[in-house]
């Protein structure tokens, strides 16, 4: 089952929320969306320490509120339930009544404190949650067919065309801890979190209160580093649950195997994160853009963003076109005090550009590499030592196609 | 010859830049794009008052740095040369020579001083200036043609489907007075200054100093409020030219007119900018976004740049799809702290959204209004009594197209 070994993490095939200890998942059809699944859930077997990241969008949807209500009391969660096909976002009073009957009933029906449950939304931003639809889902979550993990990354997506999972272990005090994900998000995903939805599950032992900064960190260098289209949403949420089921002895940053977890969170924000960024709406290619010899890490994630953001660049990849002027054009609006004459670019193993002069190099090696399914893209910006990656995707005709017609 | 009147602001029916006495421009084919024209000039009969204002990208191209020097040396220019087809930006050394090569050889042919010329450039970011075509088109600057300003309009366009141009008249101590312009741009839009040239001349007396001071002012509310795709590029440039032929006692801050001259100002720049809007790479609309109720202008402007930015509000205006939730998700994102219960929206006259909740809109009515050439969005934030307006394009399939393959 295990592959790729990142120091002493080690990747699960095909792992999912489910994978670490104590966790079911599930998802049904209540009749939001057409016929695609429209309602899931994840469910711990106790309750397990929360902690929760959020959309800095000033048009914060109602379930985000509902479910930091939630965390607020005890640090806690024991189950979460996701709808899509509706955002309940800019829907006022109305919308937050809703969001909280939704927790009220998911709770009741599942014997837990309502505190213990948290709630989201994805998809047309507007009209009001279809709170009777919901309620004749979740008379469905007792069927055995509406179990699994499957089921439930199918049922959280929108325009997404591909299921978003991932899972790796570890070890800490001799146990085996797992910690998995899921996630959904196509378009309007930018920096600092955009209609983009993410859970991860972990059988670790950890507090509610470390949990909280482990996964602003985790975030920070994975779901806030990728863009599709610059748009930041209403309803971005990336809710973290761990239940201790592994038996370890609390995680703690004075914990000698608190960075191996750290790192391992990490690397399920990143995976999840680059397979958003692949999914990006109508895109064919995902891109990727590392920026070196910066001077902070931030400068080098702004530098980073403004790249994979430029409609630009996204339209050059997209033509298999090295035009690396594109990038250093980014790199100079960037807003970060570069300086031209220490830059200098790479298309994956090909240098174009040199210390503010353009290289000579081979056409046709630069549009037999952008013509792969992943193309990175390096900068150096010769100021200092910090990095910073960012995962963007190709902008393409299918991103019109989708997006002027999302409503019909 | 005279139409709309705006406070004693009169707009010329196809005025241009030499529609101000003592001004003369033209264009010819050099050879560096294979047959529209690509170099054009501007020369007044008399050294003339002027000023600049430029780029923030960190790559300014070399005839940004040039045309800076020759305006410091005493605010005055006389002629300006313009390339089209390759923009001598990340050039190195070797721009800034060439640069001032275009200069020397541009002043030696029309025997003046060197420093009362200026250059600009616009194309392609990279290849170095062919300076033996530029040296080639020189030559034929012999024959002056009656159509001179339409030349010159055409010579500087790269991937712009149309001539940009416009004049104003007004009255100053009893003379007439003539301001006129022309500009390229059409995509690399972006608030900041783009892939954008604007050429302004007027027959005023004004002192540079006073001049920079206006432009400055007049460029904040125009150019900078545009935007086609997010990249600013590192070639824009607005200048403009003050030769004093009308004979008015000279423009200050104290004298009466000096409001209706900046007005004037005002306006060639924003009929200017708005037709590098509508002409927007593959636009099929021009989309116009008025914040008002803002506490400040510039809160104003960041919310009004933030939904003309929005690639989901962009393609939601191409697929005529009255989708407001974009436009507030926007709102929501722009940085500004604005307060959702207290935001109103309209799609021209259509009232969509009150008071952060949104409102029954016949969606026929908003379809079809969406089907018109111009779309007015207004976003009211409730907060203050400041406003300002954006100019945008919609997102369309030849967007992509256009810049899937730039350079082939």
């Amino acid at each position: 089952m295990m592959t790729t070994a990142v120091s002493g993490i080690n990747v699960l095939t095909d792992g999912c929320v489910t994978s670490p200890n104590g966790y079911s998942a599930g998802g049904v059809h209540c009749g939001i969306r057409r016929k695609k699944l429209d309602l899931g859930w994840i469910f711990s077997a106790t309750p397990a320490s929360s902690a929760g990241v959020y959309t800095t969008n000033r048009f914060q949807a109602a379930p985000l509120s509902i479910t930091k209500e939630s965390i607020a009391v005890e640090q806690k969660l024991q189950a979460v339930l996701v709808n899509s096909g509706v955002a309940n976002a800019c829907t006022g009073e109305q919308g937050l009544i809703d969001a909280r009957w939704m927790r009220s009933a998911f709770a009741r029906l599942l014997g837990i404190k309502e505190h213990l449950a948290g709630v989201a939304s994805t998809g047309l931003i507007g009209p009001e949650l279809p709170v009777s639809k919901i309620e004749k889902g979740l008379i469905k979550f007792g069927e055995p067919e509406s179990h699994g993990a499957d089921l439930f990354e199918t049922a959280i997506q929108t325009t997404d065309t591909s299921q978003k999972r991932a899972a790796v272990q570890f070890e800490a005090d001799g146990k085996k801890i797992t910690v998995g994900g899921a996630a959904k998000g196509s378009g309007m995903i930018h920096p600092n979190m955009a209609t983009m939805l993410g859970f991860i599950t972990t059988d670790a032992d950890v507090s509610g209160q470390d949990l909280q900064k482990a996964l602003r960190e985790a975030v920070n260098r994975s779901f806030n580093m990728i863009t599709v289209d610059g748009d930041s949403s209403t309803n971005d949420m990336v809710l973290i649950m761990a239940n201790g089921k592994a038996g370890n002895s609390p995680l703690t940053e004075e914990h000698p195997d608190w960075e191996t977890f750290t790192q391992a969170l990490e690397k399920i924000c990143t995976m999840l994160a680059r397979q958003i960024a692949r999914d990006g709406e109508g895109a064919a290619r995902l891109i990727e853009t590392t920026v070196t010899g910066a001077a902070t890490e931030e400068a080098a994630g702004k530098v980073a963003k403004a790249v994979i953001s430029s409609n630009l660049v996204k339209t050059a990849v997209f033509g298999t076109d090295p035009n690396w002027g594109r990038i250093v054009c980014a790199v100079g609006y960037s807003g970060e005090p570069v300086e031209p004459e220490k830059i200098s670019v790479k298309l994956g193993h090909i240098p174009l550009f040199k210390n503010g002069v353009p290289l000579p190099f081979d056409e046709i090696e630069g549009i037999a590499y952008l013509n792969q399914e992943t193309v990175s893209i390096f900068v150096d910006l010769g100021q200092g030592e910090a990095e910073a990656t960012a995962w963007g995707c190709d902008l393409t005709y299918d991103y019109i196609k989708i997006n002027a017609s999302y409503r019909t």
